[in-house]
């Protein structure tokens, strides 16, 4: 008995190399008179094996499962549009262990078993929803489960920024760009950066500056529900760029608003009974180890 | 008319070497026809002046608006008995510009007008509770509004401890020590051991190592309903000490623990209605300032 | 008397907009009876002023004092052309205070007649010296004053690369890029990511990752004797590229290597007998500057 | 045939506790016919075995190479004798790897056997000499291998500090401390509190503050030439305290003067011929090692 009746799979891109996971994993949820409904992604293997694809919105809306067979980055880019339909999901994680994808290849069925059977952890991660404003006109609107960053585009030019948080001047900034985080995404690009590590249950947001052209910054952590504001403000050069969980880019121009706020809905993350966020942590980054 | 019918004096010692704020403020607020009580450490600037004087936990219980005459010290000092009895604090800044108080005593009747008036800004800062044990008894309780800070007494040597938070094992770190911060305590020594900046309004606890024996640290922040744990695991020397504040220390031996959980209060802190956290960061900290 | 017979002036782009401390300039040197020789991009204003003028070799080899007249960006251009005939140079600053250009306009007079009396402090300002190999075959030679960096050309996208001094393998990282820096450039990009400021009489070059995607780094310096290869191993994207002094960039494939070493010529820089390194430091930067 | 004729030994206590190396130790050196001399802390050994020992002093002008057996701390620790009389010195390490002492004890015939033949890599290693001025007065002299460290007693307490290299003003710092570290000691607390990595071969000195109370600090490196003069200016405290290598420790009084040059001699430190600086970094401090 499951509390799940059918499970959409999102793989990896080629989805025909990762055939090995497929197998077992369709075998098993099989097995477990699950339905199955695989992205379209995954349409040529999914021919070749008999079962039913379809888009990724559909497919969101139609399962009440997603494993999700891949890296984090496979996940990032399913999470955009999971979240917005609560759909619980959980990965299989294809490379070296994953901040967000945490199932072992090897252990299926050990760790999806207690899973199916309603026995896991379940996390709400909070995502960024971000709009860019020219010349007061939305020209368009994202969200990002790991953070929405302001760069230069050509790398060897600062960019000059402006936040305001809730409406209240912060400060000017001459930096290579500044990366806006949620806790998922303060073990990306903010920790790169210099940032701090948010635990994924905070509800708040990290703004951490890239390279700044001044000894005297330090990363800010505000409350989740604070609204952002950063104006570009560089009067000479319009070399700006925003990313998206660094896979979607906008070229900005001079005087261009970017406005973050925390997005309606959260990603229903599952993880195994046995998961610990701290142990993650010592293993991807060593952190804190001893030499 | 004013929502406060009698105001708590509390000021920095030697409180004669301040006669002239303390004049100011007193005769400000017995124009308003306000009750006056002034703590003991000023009993004898009180009795000069005809004024009524009385211990700290007396007056905290007597009043609905406490003064505090001094600097960040002086409020640091008095917020843990302040904090219990939900009593709104407002701080005249003897010294350079301070985080917590910011009326400055040029202006006094300026800025206290709108607040006994009804017209301000009050923020509920988030204090710490902290127990220490030895071989599983209490050996004191303590409550901090800035920090509870692990470190070494001989500052040569470094110091081994283990972190668990909600009794999940984080790590054991050798290190000069570790502080273990509120938003309040995020720019004070938080801040010189390398932690980010929390907004006071942030539910949140910040971890950060002071002088880590490792390369791989970074501050951890979770959120304030989490219970952390410091347990000392040098087994070779008992050099440890805990203060709380930096105003009170506690010698440890090897295996105590210290515990550390969300104050059951706030303390009530009390602003002008033209009080701006962003503009006190940059004010104090010449934070992000260009150069 | 001097000990300079004939001046060259490099000036800011475009020369026009500087003409009164041009004028000022001229006036002064003409006044002590000395030579004086203008960029050639500067022809326009030469022409109208009846002053000569000719390319920036030509120049370089024909006069024994050069003053730039611009900001520290119009010097770091010079000063690969400057370095090579050993000429001294000494800097106008028409902007903010700069680390390289230090007379201020207003005062050109009584700065420079104690240079010219022969009352100067001259530092021999390190340069380095960077190949570009690929398939074994050097594919450009270019000198930088301030930083040999490479980078990512889409920022939100890691390099990896090895690096190697003297022949022995350091590490391979995976990050934004590395800045490879002298002393005189640990004030400006190296700074920026995280180096350290080294001052510019020491004979030693700094290595400071850009952003690395990994917790257990940090700078590394090493004497101005090592030669440092860095050899670029995404295997996957050919996205990197290196700038010399952020002015000059060349795209970069997979597996080609930048060998850089330190330059056999320096910069002789010249400055005014009250020259200050610390104090520049503190100004530019309010290095340390107490809150 | 070796160069070497006369071999000192000097063991980490007690001496008794490590017979096994010591025993291959000295029965290796006596089939090769060297003499043997032991420092005098491990006479019971000595008398036990039927060998030699002498104090430190005269073993040092005795003998014309070192083992120190034992760990980094062991090294440091004799360092100061042994530099003095520029004898050669190895180092056995018995804990962890050390970055000084890198022979392992399973491999002393095979990696002293090369040593002894006269096949090895010999560091120069400079140490720093630092006076201590009370009023105009010396009040004593002191040498350190890694590094001069002011610091509070304290450490809840920040000290006050002014720097001046080669008489020149730096700057006034509020902080727990300074470490002024040699290239050696740049692996050690200099590290810990936040320094470069400075190659051993590089003749410079970083001051690296401990904790500063601002956000524009930055580790400074200067050449090994400089005069580093540090006086203690907090007027109302006097918790000051000067460490030599950690290991020996001198109270402060205000406006107490600590003065660091550079020292006469260098420590000869001599490794295998497959030393590799750039291992043990990796090696020790896992540095920039991939998660």
């Amino acid at each position: 008995m499951s509390e799940f009746s059918r499970v959409g799979i999102i793989v990896k891109q080629p989805a025909l190399d990762h055939e090995e996971p497929l197998s077992t994993l369709t075998a098993f949820l099989q097995e477990r008179g699950l339905g199955i409904l695989l992205d379209e992604s995954a349409s040529e293997y999914a021919q070749q094996n008999g079962l039913e694809f379809t888009n990724r919105e559909e497919l969101a809306s139609s399962v009440d499962l997603v494993v999700v067979v891949g890296g984090d980055g496979t996940l990032l880019n399913a999470a955009r549009s999971l979240a917005v339909v609560d759909v619980a999901v959980v990965g299989i994680n294809l490379g070296r262990l994953g901040f967000l994808v945490d199932v072992s290849p090897e252990e299926i069925q050990q760790q999806l078993e207690p899973i199916l059977a309603g026995d896991y952890i379940e996390e709400r991660r909070m995502l960024l929803s971000a709009s860019v404003f020219r010349d007061n006109e939305k020209i368009g609107q994202y969200c990002a489960l790991n953070d929405v960053t302001l760069h230069v585009r050509d790398v060897v030019r600062m960019i000059e920024f402006e936040t305001h948080i809730n409406g209240h001047f912060v400060n000017i900034q001459r930096a290579d760009g500044m990366v806006v985080s949620t806790p998922t995404g303060s073990t990306a690009y903010a920790l790169s950066s210099g940032g701090p590590i948010l635990h994924p249950n905070l509800d708040a947001i990290t703004l951490v500056p890239i390279c700044p052209h001044t000894l005297s910054h330090r990363p800010l952590v505000v409350s989740g529900e604070n609204q952002i504001e950063i104006r570009v403000c560089d009067h000479s050069r319009n070399s700006g760029q925003v990313a998206f969980d660094g896979q979607y880019n906008i070229d900005l121009l001079d005087q261009d608003r970017i406005v973050i706020d925390k997005h309606d809905h959260c990603l229903r993350l599952i993880h195994p009974p046995s998961y610990d966020y701290y142990h993650i942590l010592r293993a991807k980054l060593r952190w804190s180890e001893q030499p």
